[in-house]
């Protein structure tokens, strides 16, 4: 009763083509793909994430494309080989249950075909690593460049890696054990006071902010031509003397002000490393523009734009002093919680109560803010594509039209024609124009609104590891009786708890209250501008019918 | 060696059900339904044709909905009872044969199942006749209801029936011999001069245009209120008092004008008779437009609105003068080809040649004029639903995230929140009144457009029809040099006719210059108003931007 089942199958999958449904032209630098309507194009990875998929026109060359701007026409060839004869060889089982046996195999093939299908889209992204610059020192770059997109694509920000052991000693949240312990007394320079504003908490603002101006990008090289890169020049507003500074070293600075900082103020990301284009013009603008964003941010920040690591990032005057200041900064040893200890609040002291359901006040609103922050991306990115996309499309339609029925008007012979068959023509040409303003627009304002959203993302997304910092400290606070009891520490040692964590509250609340001053002063300038410029949008179009109209003849 | 297969196959589909993704409202008395975004409908029909189906919602409600506005999920319950065990039973034949003939077959019940599906998707489409009026007279009822469709479904629009028997003796093409073959002397008052104007061959134009308004409809009965019909009052401004009609009416009335003018003159169909909701409000209100608009255009026709049928339609005094009138002109002779024979043209003779000429080039022009306005019809169709569609989401969409935005803002405890949020909020339901203002635009301007193109379809449609008589015509006048030598007619015929050539062929340069001047009249107007709509569209949306961005304080 010998039973063999040979079941030969060989799941080719040819190739993914998709059709383009309309004209996309790509943003320079971010490694999309200009595609006009009508073309054909190969997949090459379905699960770029964010509606985007990344495709290879017949030219070769490879980028991303949205998914809704393609039809999908999946061309697969899978052969099977089945060899049922052995089946029957020895057929002395109950044959309808063989058949059944039979069908589910056909079924689970099926699946296994759909699995092999599955297995082709689901290739492991694999991203540049901007490695003319060598591995950077952190060691964050997997995570870094998780999102490929551009500020419209509302893709997942990476947060801060305080969770990838900065902190040596700490496995996940920096414990805040160490600093909560220890009574200390701030000291001249390092010193970080917090005063009373009319706001509540506030960090001590300095008379002039610091501000910087990134610019003139140049592509320098090494190794005898064989790396190049990129060198920004930023210039404070302090010294007004250039520095000049590559990619590497912005994250060089990220990583400091992380470990230096980050258990007490969110540090935004950098402006994500790209995939490709590195030495594209319009992607070095865009990079640039990101970073002069990222700058300005950490110098309206008075304890980052006063730290050391940051003064010498703008001010250092020859390599000697950057390599000097470099190693000083990587040996500081005031960092993680234990910058708490130069948090000096010349306030009274908190009680831990008041002090936790303030965080989960901060909790609350940042994760609020996160997800409405998030929604104005999903439907900015919506409309982006409507603009650019079918709109611009219909406008276009309905200006040819137009102006095809101005033209079929001309070959009546009819000799009272010429007025309307101009005016129509007139009419149609707006509408081509319309178009064109329609799909121009989104650079003009939503691209604003998208990069600064884009960018509270990300300081958003930093805010739950900061704020856990603290949650901590309030556990280890409301543990402290119990420990005075277990006669592990003193009611002496209690007291300094509470005083630290009342030290710790301070400085969050300033920070919120940064936040909070920061935010309103950024969305009040944003939505300003957004609407102005959708004014000046909606007006230009009446102005441009209005002329149209006015080459018609009134009866 | 029997070898029963039995394959009991039940292919039951349960039900098509779809998904609705946008909101749609339904336009009255167009056996629309209005449904809601998330809604869950059965489809009842799915070929209704111009991109719409026919579904049933949740309350039973049946009706029309765009089909770009729903996800089609369907579900197919299908059942199969396979009895393989017979096939067993005398297994003598070999093996991998049987089951290659299984897997055959299964393939072709799957091919039966789709068979069996795609029969419950191809209804037959079923009418309502409008039947309180009875059947009309003409032959026509069938083809004239061929479109459900509102003006903005640019469905096919039927053409004058010149091919369906109206005149008796003719096949196909109403044949031109009867009348060319004829020596004519018009006689007063059916006389139809046309002259040379300005433009070239005109008919003879009235001082004071003839005008009427179609108003007042009033639901009226009879047997006993078994039955129930509308009844529409007729005013023409020469005698100013009113006459009533019923939908009927106008048909007959059509009947007559295409039995006695088509050969020379398109008579565009009436407004399409519709499938359900007779009297309902709004759609009595459409229709009312749409025969004003048919009136208007037979009032402008200087031969129609002269004619003893039109005349009497507009102004008999009584039942019997009404009565009287319609037997006379159900007996009226002058019909068909016979029509040329009233045309009087106080011009030179023309020549043959010329007439063709004429001819290709109005045939031209009416079916480049015809694809023109189908073209725009269609991206009318398309922006319209657009606007009414995911426009108006989208704008929705970005109003509530401004306005979440703000509510977040709102909940930070930060003192100086307050005129960010107000002005927040008042931007997010600035875009909410836009996104109700970008869906409400289509009914105030591009309705107009619509409605003007269609009726202009109609009419186009009509023009083949009208030409053929006249190219068989100049065909009969070429055959005639031949028909002379074989002694069927005398060298006087063949001149008769070329006479009646140039007769005919006078008509219809002075149709097309009535057909042109109207068009261009109809054109600009229609222009000038669209236009003058979009620039008070684009106005409004600037100033309520304006007034959103003054609430922001400026930095």
């Amino acid at each position: 009763m010998k039973n063999t089942i040979t079941v030969l199958c060989y799941p080719y999958v040819c190739c993914v083509q998709a059709q383009v449904l309309y004209d996309f032209t790509a943003e320079p630098g971010n490694n999309e793909l200009t595609v006009q309507e009508g073309e054909i194009l190969t997949l090459t990875k379905q699960n770029v994430g964010s509606g985007w998929v990344e495709a290879r026109n017949s030219r070769g060359n490879v980028g991303l494309v949205p998914e809704d701007y393609i039809e999908v026409k999946t061309i697969l060839i899978i052969s099977f080989v089945f060899d049922f004869t052995s089946l029957f060889r020895d057929f002395d089982i109950h044959r309808s249950l063989v058949f059944q046996s039979v069908i589910l195999l056909l079924s689970v093939m099926v699946i296994l075909c759909h699995m092999a299908v599955g297995s082709v889209y689901s290739f492991d992204e694999e991203w540049d690593d901007d490695s003319d610059d060598g591995k950077s020192t952190g060691g964050y770059g997997g995570s870094q460049v998780e999102e490929s997109g551009t500020m419209q694509r509302g893709g997942a920000h990476s947060t801060m890696k305080l969770s990838l052991n900065k902190f040596p000693g700490f496995s996940k949240t920096p414990n805040p054990e160490v600093y909560l312990l220890t009574k200390h007394i701030s000291k001249g320079d390092d010193r970080l006071p917090v005063y009373t504003g009319e706001v509540g908490p506030v960090w001590l603002y300095p008379q002039i902010q610091l501000d910087c101006v990134v610019a003139d990008p140049k592509k320098g090289s090494k190794m005898y031509g064989l790396k190049s890169y990129i060198e920004y020049q930023i210039t404070p507003n302090t010294t007004n003397r250039p520095v000049n500074h590559r990619y590497k070293h912005f994250d060089w600075l990220y990583e400091r002000l992380v470990e230096k900082f980050a258990c007490a103020l969110p540090i935004p990301c950098l402006p994500d490393k790209q995939v490709t284009g590195r030495f594209e013009e319009e992607f070095i603008k865009m990079r640039m523009e990101r970073l002069q964003g990222w700058m300005s941010r950490m110098c309206r920040h008075p304890v980052i734009s006063n730290s050391d690591v940051f003064q010498l990032f703008l001010n250092y005057r020859d390599e000697k002093e950057w390599k000097l200041g470099k190693r000083k900064a990587e040996k500081d040893e005031i960092v993680g919680v234990k910058i708490f200890s130069n948090i000096d609040p010349e306030l009274p002291e908190l009680d831990p109560a008041q002090v936790e359901q303030k965080y989960e006040m901060y909790s609350q609103f940042t994760r609020s803010m996160d997800n409405s922050v998030k929604e104005l991306l999903a439907v900015g990115h919506l409309h982006w594509k409507r603009c650019t996309g079918p709109l611009q499309k219909e406008y276009r339609q309905i200006g040819k039209a137009f102006q095809n029925l101005s033209s079929v008007f001309n070959t009546s012979a009819y000799p009272r024609e010429y007025t309307l068959t101009e005016a129509l023509t007139a009419t149609g040409k707006t509408y081509e124009e319309i178009a064109e303003i329609v799909a121009g627009q989104p650079k003009k304002d939503l691209h604003f609104l998208m990069e600064t959203n884009h960018e509270y993302k990300g300081l958003l997304g930093c805010f739950p590891d900061t704020i856990a910092v603290h949650k901590a400290a309030i556990d280890k606070v409301k543990e402290a009786d119990h420990l005075v009891v277990m006669n592990k520490i003193s009611q002496q040692d209690k007291l300094i708890m509470e005083k630290n964590l009342s030290t710790m509250s301070y400085a969050l609340q300033a920070e919120m209250n940064h936040f909070h001053s920061n935010r309103i002063y950024d969305y009040n300038r944003l939505l300003q501008f957004y609407l102005e410029e959708q004014v000046k949008f909606y007006e230009t179009i009446a102005e441009k019918l209005k002329k149209a109209l006015g080459q018609y003849t009134t009866m």
